[in-house]
């Protein structure tokens, strides 16, 4: 009679055990369906973005984006950087965060050949990275989002022939030798030579960067050409400085400035009247999106063959153009970061 | 032995009611994930991709990432298109589906230009709409995922110099005055110019898009230019119609050609040594993020300046190149479809 309890007793058990078993794989199930969701990461998944210069308002909006796609796909994120514009100290931050093996980087590269050692590195270490902003075209790491810039300058060209009804002589204060800066110019000049036979690139200066060299450069070519009518700057220092000058010459809004960018000191001049339009980058797409990518990379979700399986690591080999949008006095408002 | 029998279940009754405790916690901890994400959709939620000349094998990748997107966003997707390479079908059909509201449409433009008051007026009723493969640039539904054909053609004539050592002569085939194929003719022909000065291109002959009229006009210019040691097909049915016409003349290998695309005859003709690459699109890609962009822009998702509120339908103003991978006798297994 005892050993008959015992049996039924332990009959009794393996019958809950095997309920609760299959309630537990008809729950399993359920999960994985019902969210159906493989765009959920987990909040332990870190992904990091490296950027130099990194406390410059330019880069708010990229993290911006980079932190909504996160809060998206319940997934942690770190900002990381050069605190200089400075080669080095980019090659050994980035050098730190891979050897913590992230989810995923998104890295601006300070220059287009310099952290290629590393980024191979870390792709051949099963990191993804993709680049944003400025790019490592001859790296593993073969993906970009960021700006066509020279179709920016062919905007800003486009743009500029509006303001001055197709006629006039115009000059271009850039930076020399860094790409995103010639390509902005390149785009600029050969849209006027193209489209606009009736105005003519009369200077290109170098403004360094710099406000107050951008200033001297804009009076300089004021007093060589007196008929400049206006100017395209292909960073926002440079706009800046013009349009002190362009003050100082009592030329405001007769003169016209086309600028990039959109930190604060452009946007006041935008109001101020001074400076007639800006280049205002997709910088909250780029950090999105990259955020995106990397999740895709390193949970496998791409395939680029008809027979592949998903579940390689492809090189992701897309680059995003994240757009321009035109910014003037009528809607400078909604540029201030709030 | 009463007493015992009672341990005994007190023992499993702990063990079931640890299971239970033990999975509660799991799942609460599961839900609580799957309800912070947004990436979430309905399947209800219904997307459609339309095509032209919807039958050809070329759109199967394309969808087949569409779909993967849906499975992964867990919503519905549809696959439409003109059945003809008819430019008034394919608007008869978009027309019939925007009707419906559905949650979003990537559209292949049979025409630059054709569709866009039908996209415009998607557009205007709130239906986001992406353009993908064939764009239509000057419609509102201002973004594009597909080739940056012009590389393409680029990297045409790079892998072409390669096959022939830097030197020699070479034709191309194509169709003229339809955009992405003059971009590829220009890239290939740009490239042979400002980076291989020992490449001449002799000759640039229409194809017609039909493999007889290639295979005759291969002929022809083989007979005109015999020392032509290249062609560059700027789509497949080309490239398959000028290996007909170099096997005719007994100069499989000798001659080397690149095409474009991977139907089957394109691969079997690599594998059998008549064509020597193919260069592949991103299909897949674009179908995926086709999707992508437009669940974010179903769901407001998307925000371009730092002080919008998600909720707005932006232009999505995104460009991306899906890029290009070449393929070879080496691994052209992987690219048949399964």
């Amino acid at each position: 009679m005892k050993k008959l309890l015992m049996v039924y007793s332990l009959l009794i058990a393996s019958f809950l055990l095997y309920l609760f078993y299959y309630q537990y794989q008809s729950f399993s199930a359920n999960s994985s369906n019902s969210s159906g969701s493989v765009l959920v990461g987990n909040i332990s998944e870190k992904y990091v973005m490296v950027t130099f210069d990194s406390g410059i308002d330019y880069w708010k909006s990229c993290l911006k984006g980079f932190e909504d796609s996160a809060e998206n796909l319940n997934v942690s994120v770190e900002y990381r950087g050069a605190t200089q514009y400075d080669v080095n100290e980019e090659i050994t931050v980035l050098e730190q965060i891979i050897a913590k093996k992230p989810a995923g980087v998104a890295v601006s590269a300070i220059h287009p050949e310099a952290l290629d050692i590393t980024i191979n590195k870390a792709v051949e270490a099963g990191v993804p990275i993709v680049l944003f902003d400025s790019g490592a075209p001859k790296s593993e790491a073969d993906s970009f989002l960021g700006t066509d810039n020279y179709k920016a300058g062919v905007i800003a060209a486009q743009k500029m022939a509006e303001l001055l009804g197709g006629k006039g002589e115009v000059a271009v204060v850039t930076i020399p030798n860094q790409l995103n800066h010639e390509q902005r110019k390149q785009g600029f000049i050969d849209t006027m030579k193209s489209q606009f036979i009736n105005i003519r690139v009369v200077a290109i200066e170098d403004g360094k960067a710099d406000a107050s060299s951008s200033q001297q450069v804009a009076l300089k070519i004021l007093k060589e050409y007196p008929n400049v009518s206006g100017f395209f700057a292909t960073e926002a220092s440079g706009g800046f400085g013009i349009g002190n000058g362009i003050r100082e010459e009592k030329k405001e809004g007769q003169v016209k400035i086309i600028s990039f960018d959109t930190d604060k000191r452009t946007l006041d001049l935008i109001k101020e009247g001074v400076i007639s339009e800006t280049l205002a980058q997709g910088t909250w797409n780029m950090g999105y999106w990259s955020l995106q990518f990397l999740f895709h990379l390193h949970h496998k979700l791409l395939k680029s063959l008809p027979n592949e399986n998903k579940g390689v690591i492809t090189p992701l080999q897309i680059y995003m153009d994240t757009g321009i949008t035109v910014v003037t006095k009528e809607n400078v408002d909604n540029y201030y970061a709030k």
